[in-house]
């Protein structure tokens, strides 16, 4: 058996059974190797940031590692910003980087890079497998990293010799670690606090934001009158009816300052102690208040859920049904508005939907007026590198196996970082809407401008500018593949929704706001 | 004056006046600076390896650098596959990386990555910029490294706060390095081999293949019976009536084995002995005969026209004519053909066009019929990580300023891997054509597949398949803001390239192959 089939073998049995990839000719013996296993589902990217994406939202799903299969150091350069992504999503992934034969790196022919450095700069875990008789049990080790709670990028670098040589070794599964124990100083810390009836936060994120721990939380919160909130940068929020209506911190400065400032202790959940995206002129960089003290109750490896289980049991914490969220929301009319366009979706998202919300500035106020809908998952941008809307929502279609319907809150300047994954939606024939929030410039960068102090020129604004030539969304997605339609009022966006819900296959809506 | 305006204003004075953008909220200040600095030419590109290709293909036809301004980590890594290819081209870039404010970065903020890790992987020159103070410095140093010979990546990462502070300082032009100097002990001994009579082959890169130095290397071949061959990854020959009809080493190990077995002696002028772009089971690293010995006459960092010159003046060789390549072909005819295609392309093109080549499998035989072609440019993809054919013929386009006629050989999946390249030709309405080779399918790796000596299943030949569904390229073009055209025969093709060429504008071929 050469190393490939003993790679590919040793995945199947930890239970890697999809790979998405855009291979090359140092991946050839790899690709081979998949006819010979049965199993293993292969899906293929037009671009590497298209591969890395998909991974991203297939584990926010499926909670299971894929594989992605890329190319030499530039291949995986290619998926670096996606990668970065799903680290700050903390998405587990195992990445099959095929390089150079261990002989010829020294030469170095024109594909050879840096591939380590490159990998290090996304991945908690990184190696380059030697030889043939290892790649089974580092593939073993890599499934493992990825695993590691709360999720980890984990990067295999695999040689083409490594590949094709014989010797390979099937490897059992790795043991996964168990999640970090609850921290008991940490949970009576923090009932202290909470019972002290002094104004407190719980700032939720990973998977604190998800259904289960919303429940305790909730508990926590009606016991002891702290109030909820998610972090900007959770990537998953378990949404919609029987849910808590939990806003996030908001994403402006100002904002997130003014939303933090009744709070004397911040509680973290899965969360950071939040801080700005960006540092802007005289502005702080913390969003808290100076003199608020932060507790760190579950830190993201830790299992939030035995914490917020801990915690409610003292403080004595009843259990308390989730607040009425009102109707479900009528769908919006005339011209696109952010609240239209969000009381849109949640008037006709079908139960289990996926939101991939990559919708920048104008999704901004979209939570208010969707808590109402029908159960859903929305997924954000958690490393604010532009770029993962589309591939996040391909990944997710997949891990739902065509089971829920998804769909993509777009920016339109975003979306051509990456609307291959639109090709990739048409050829495995995703139940993927996708919205694009046509507005012809990178608005989020006007608002910028002004939050830095700086002053706008024609030289700027043109930077900003997407609207010159205009970008043909129709055209774009047809020559993808996927059938399109443009709305200009927020009626005809709720026939075309309705119209692609009733479809098995993707769609594209051009929303022109 | 902040930071910025420093940057910008020492730039402008080292005679960097042209930069390719995709700015974010760090570069607001610059972005405004440009503003308030006339001379400083901004392009925007939609994605990062369009803005990196883009000035690849510049600084080739310039010959002087541009910057880059990129957003953060995230930002750069996009761009990191074309500045792989510029790297080995050889290019001078200086990329410019907005980044965190100083005091931001410990805070680890969602867009927060180890930039200068990044930077490193594909830079010469990595500096971050510590205080406004020194920036208009740190500037004028990457702008020497990036013209240090024979051009170089530069990266010059900028936290926010040293842009909008205060106490900028514009920094006069550092004195760029001479070219390291001829080594008259190997212009020696590179003469006694000549003299010998043993079967030598001078193997040309760099600016060895450009026009004056093919007139030099035919003096010394005339002289002395030695052959002349481009190394395979030379990034940009001086091709056409009047130049020398050079052929590269081929790609393929079989065929560049045995072009090269002929040569007891190979004499490198800017080029690397050459090794296969990938190792191949059972077969050599080397392409060179086991007992051949190599000479380095020019390393890349000198001037190989001194080096050149020195070894014709050692040789006594005269002057000699370049030779006939015989009549201007006549277009093809019929289904398409690489042979047809270069005929067609030779028959037709402007006088000094510039072709950017990234036809990958299908053009390896382009040279053969387009030696008698009008004087011409033709750009080669020199670090394999495909995707830069398009923006290196935008970044051409821009630094010839409209008076060259651009035309791109371009496969269809490597296409994909920047396409949005186009709506940057249509925005600056540049005279470039574009034929879109379109196998619908990424055909070079089933190439690779046979040599690797892996057998394709039906898994294995989907990875390679583009079909299902077909890219749409009118449709993509014209989503893009550039006007296209399907042809299916030879004929077609020529009436299409001709009516493109009497534009102004870009224009797209599909030619089905």
């Amino acid at each position: 058996m050469n190393g490939a089939k003993s790679l590919v073998e040793t995945l199947l049995r930890s239970g890697v059974d999809t790979c998405f990839a855009n291979p090359g000719t140092s991946e050839m013996h790899f690709v081979a190797a998949l006819d010979q296993a049965a199993g293993m589902r292969c899906v293929l990217g037009l671009h590497e940031t298209v591969v890395t994406g998909i991974a991203d939202g297939y584990w926010r799903i499926a909670r299971q590692p894929a594989c992605t299969l890329l190319h030499c150091g530039p291949g995986l350069a290619n998926g670096l910003a996606n990668l970065h992504n799903a680290r700050r999503a903390r998405s587990g992934i195992v990445n099959l980087v095929g390089d150079q034969a261990t002989y010829h790196r020294p030469l170095d022919a024109p594909l050879t890079a840096d591939t380590e450095a490159l990998a290090r700069t996304v991945s908690a875990w990184v190696r380059t497998s030697a030889q043939a008789g290892a790649l089974g049990r580092d593939a073993a080790a890599a499934v493992q990293a990825a695993r590691t709670a709360p999720g980890q990028v984990a990067t295999l670098i695999v040689p083409s010799d490594v590949s094709w040589n014989d010797g390979g070794v099937v490897a059992d599964p790795l043991p996964v670690p168990h999640a970090a124990a609850v921290d008991g100083h940490a949970v009576e810390s923090v009932a202290r606090v909470l019972r002290s009836g002094a104004p407190a936060l719980l700032l939720l994120a990973g998977a604190a934001a998800f259904d289960e721990a919303q429940g305790l939380a909730w508990r926590v919160a009606q016991a002891s009158g702290a109030r909820l909130m998610l972090d900007f940068v959770t990537p998953q929020v378990q949404r919609g009816r029987g849910r808590l209506p939990l806003d996030r911190v908001p994403y402006n400065t100002d904002h997130a300052i003014a939303a933090l400032a009744p709070f004397e202790h911040i509680v973290l959940i899965g969360a950071k102690s939040p801080v700005g995206f960006f540092a802007y002129p005289g502005k702080p960089s913390s969003h808290i208040r100076p003199d608020a003290q932060v507790h760190v109750l579950s830190r993201p490896e830790q299992d939030p859920l035995a914490a917020l289980r801990a915690l409610a049991d003292a403080l004595g914490a009843p259990d308390a049904a989730p607040p009425d969220p009102g109707p479900r929301p009528e769908p919006g009319r005339g011209a696109p508005t952010p609240e239209g366009l969000a009381r849109t979706v949640a008037a006709l998202m079908p139960e289990h939907a996926i939101v991939s919300d990559e919708s920048v500035s104008f999704g901004r106020g979209f939570y208010a007026h969707t808590h109402a809908a029908p159960p859903h998952d929305w997924l954000h941008l958690a490393g604010g590198a532009i770029g993962d809307g589309l591939p996040v929502a391909t990944g997710a279609a997949l891990a739902a196996r065509g089971e829920r319907r998804v769909i993509s809150l777009q920016a339109d300047g975003s979306a051509m970082y990456s609307l291959q994954a639109l090709w990739t939606q048409a050829r495995e024939r995703l139940p993927c809407t996708t919205i694009i929030l046509n507005n012809r410039r990178y608005a989020i960068l006007v608002g910028e401008y002004q939050a830095v102090g700086a002053t706008p020129g024609p030289t700027a604004m043109s930077m900003l500018d997407l609207g010159n030539p205009a970008l043909g969304w129709l055209d774009l997605a047809r020559g993808l593949g996927v059938e399109a339609a443009r709305a200009t009022t927020l009626e005809q966006c709720a026939d075309l929704l309705a119209q692609s819900f009733r479809q098995s296959g993707p769609f594209l809506i051009e929303l022109v706001i």
